[in-house]
């Protein structure tokens, strides 16, 4: 079992928010990692771009699990205030008009992702879950929300167009208007994340899972993976930027700008209590 | 805290349906009111049009709760007999070919509307609650049937496009096909009502929930409506219309006319056991 | 109560698959029953085409549910072997490219099907239960399993179509591309089966939905179930062939001639573990 960081032979940063953990050739794991809030940030959608570039062309790969190295966070809402910097990197490029096509690409890829989810995925972190193909979560640990509206924006990375195909109208409009958490337990009732399992049990069920897919053949995992697409259908590129580029576009709302003032005031972006109960948080911060 | 009756200002009507309760100016309480049976009739449309009027051109109003101040009730079927009378009064109209306008304002309105069930939703009460943005319905409570196949008719206001893209078909095919009751618990699983929610708690429930969403910004929560309404899809106008104009139809069927003939007979429209257990007894009456 | 081999009147088979229990005239019971495993086969497809013609012809007829003489399988895979056979009986027609249309004819029938599943509905048998109007299955004896993948192969009788409408795509891919064993209870949580009941209610169960069904009006059931399907959609003919046809393409694929060689020697057709196990047996059947 080989250990090995997204950009080892680029060394191009020192600082590696994927590693991949090759359990055999067919299945790896992939640890994010950015401490110490596991921000969504462009060098971690970098490392994505450089990951989707392998698992794309490796011929012998049939299973990728996304874990978190943060027991409390999967992966967190985007690094705000750098969510328009180009890093010089490989795979780097601008998150606005792009992430469409990681999300398009990661769903249409011959491999199978699942989202394993322990702690907090929320905003862009609960729509990257949501671009995997299936999702396990914790009972105890995972939560789940749309943190945006409460800030006054909206989910712009996808959120949206998965939830809708999945969970239909009345829910999909419940969890991206109350902006609230939810848990593991309302996301299998819901049908977001594929079961919740119990904590001490997830890690053996999702490798007993991902064991099993990579013992088939590649080419029957890829059609069958092909068939569900064309039927059960994935938001298209155009649907994906479009609600990109209205995120984008909140900028030139002024509620928008005084709502991000106030919860960086709040503290948005720190360790502390604000990340970690942000959604709880956002119910209590004085109209704007 | 105001309470107004949604005519009072025109004074053209005695018998108020729907009183608004203004718990904040973004947030209103809508009770449902016509004793003795909560019917939907002539008079309850118009009323709700004059309703989404407001909705649609308040500025401050974000959320409305509607709920019935007769616990058996959330809201019955239609007043059957008085189904075609436009009476003389503000937001009056036809039901037939009018009914999937108001469905389609509301479900497009930029306010989010909330049904809180209690009690029995039938039918056309079925159908409204459908049309609202989101459910929640008392575990105890709460009782949802389309009773018409049962009545050799169908459901025409709009509850088979709604459960066919909540629930799927072949839960829709057994929900209007058996013409049976099905509860909170039932719906939570099915997917028709967001959540169920034991009834001592529902209340405070709804009200927490109404209230979050109540201070954050309007044009956040209008925007994620409208995504989740353009990925979710709402049924057409013309879909909605369809389906209404097949119920319009049904007066051509012998087999209706007999049916309904019948149930008057049992008790339809009356104070009684009918209307309390009106599925239970489409089981009991004799073939038609 | 008359009980009535498909093909009595034929006398082309002694060896009939289906039998007509005639609860009443307007409901009946389709016992599936080709010993010693269930196995779909040429004769069981020409009598589903025998009994699909006197289901759209019969005036009286509004229900039918399918149900095993077997208590181990609902209905098996396809007996692959003789997959391609037609035989010299009424009914008779080559599976590839006529699938499609048994499934599309019953799903538009004016009659609803109900599948009552007990024991195993694997592959073929458990696309021939997605394709009836509904499904309730035994919580302690159904188990579900599109095991094609597993076996180097894909489904290709509507699994994928189904599912996907009814499952939404990552419950979708699960179990696709698990191809494992999947229960009632986890089938009514992801909503491939309307519900989960327990074997000993099982039968009064469907058995009471059946009969409440059979008493109302013929017209209002067939234009209650035409409403639905305009509207939760059912799978195109040609979705459903083009499937069927990725299926029978299958053959060109050198490793599914292996797995099937494989899968022959660990007791794939015979009477023992491995068709009794046949999801768990396919984790153990080291990499092709």
């Amino acid at each position: 079992m080989e250990t090995i960081p997204i950009l080892e032979n680029e060394q191009k940063s020192n600082d590696n928010r994927l590693t991949i953990i090759r359990k055999s050739p067919a299945y790896w794991s992939i640890i994010i990692n950015n401490p110490p809030l596991n921000l969504f940030d462009p060098k971690m959608f970098a490392e994505l771009n450089v990951l989707l570039d392998n698992i794309e062309t490796d011929n012998e790969l049939k299973v990728v699990v996304f874990e978190s190295a943060d027991e409390d966070f999967f992966m967190n809402h985007h690094d705000v205030e750098n969510r328009t910097t180009v890093p010089d990197q490989p795979g780097a490029m601008p998150f606005f008009g792009n992430w469409p096509k990681f999300v398009t690409r990661l769903a249409q890829a011959p491999v199978i992702s699942i989202a394993k989810v322990r702690g907090r995925a929320r905003a862009q972190g609960f729509e990257f879950a949501l671009a995997c193909d299936m999702r396990f979560a914790s009972k105890e640990r995972a939560k789940f929300a749309l943190v945006e509206v409460g800030g006054s924006s909206i989910p712009g990375g996808g959120g949206v167009e998965w939830l809708s195909a999945l969970v239909g109208r009345s829910r999909a409009l419940e969890i991206v208007l109350s902006a609230d958490d939810f848990d593991a337990e309302i996301g299998e009732r819901y049908g977001f994340v594929n079961r919740s399992i119990a904590d001490v049990e997830l890690d053996s069920y999702v490798d007993a899972l991902a064991e099993r897919m990579a013992k088939f053949e590649k080419r029957a995992l890829e059609t069958g993976k092909k068939m569900v697409n064309a039927r059960a259908g994935i938001p298209s590129e155009g649907d994906l930027w479009m609600s990109n580029h209205i995120l984008q576009g909140v900028d030139l709302w002024p509620e928008a700008g005084k709502a991000f003032s106030k919860m960086l005031d709040a503290g948005l972006g720190k360790v502390g209590n604000f990340e970690l109960n942000f959604a709880e948080r956002l119910g209590d911060l004085p109209t704007v």
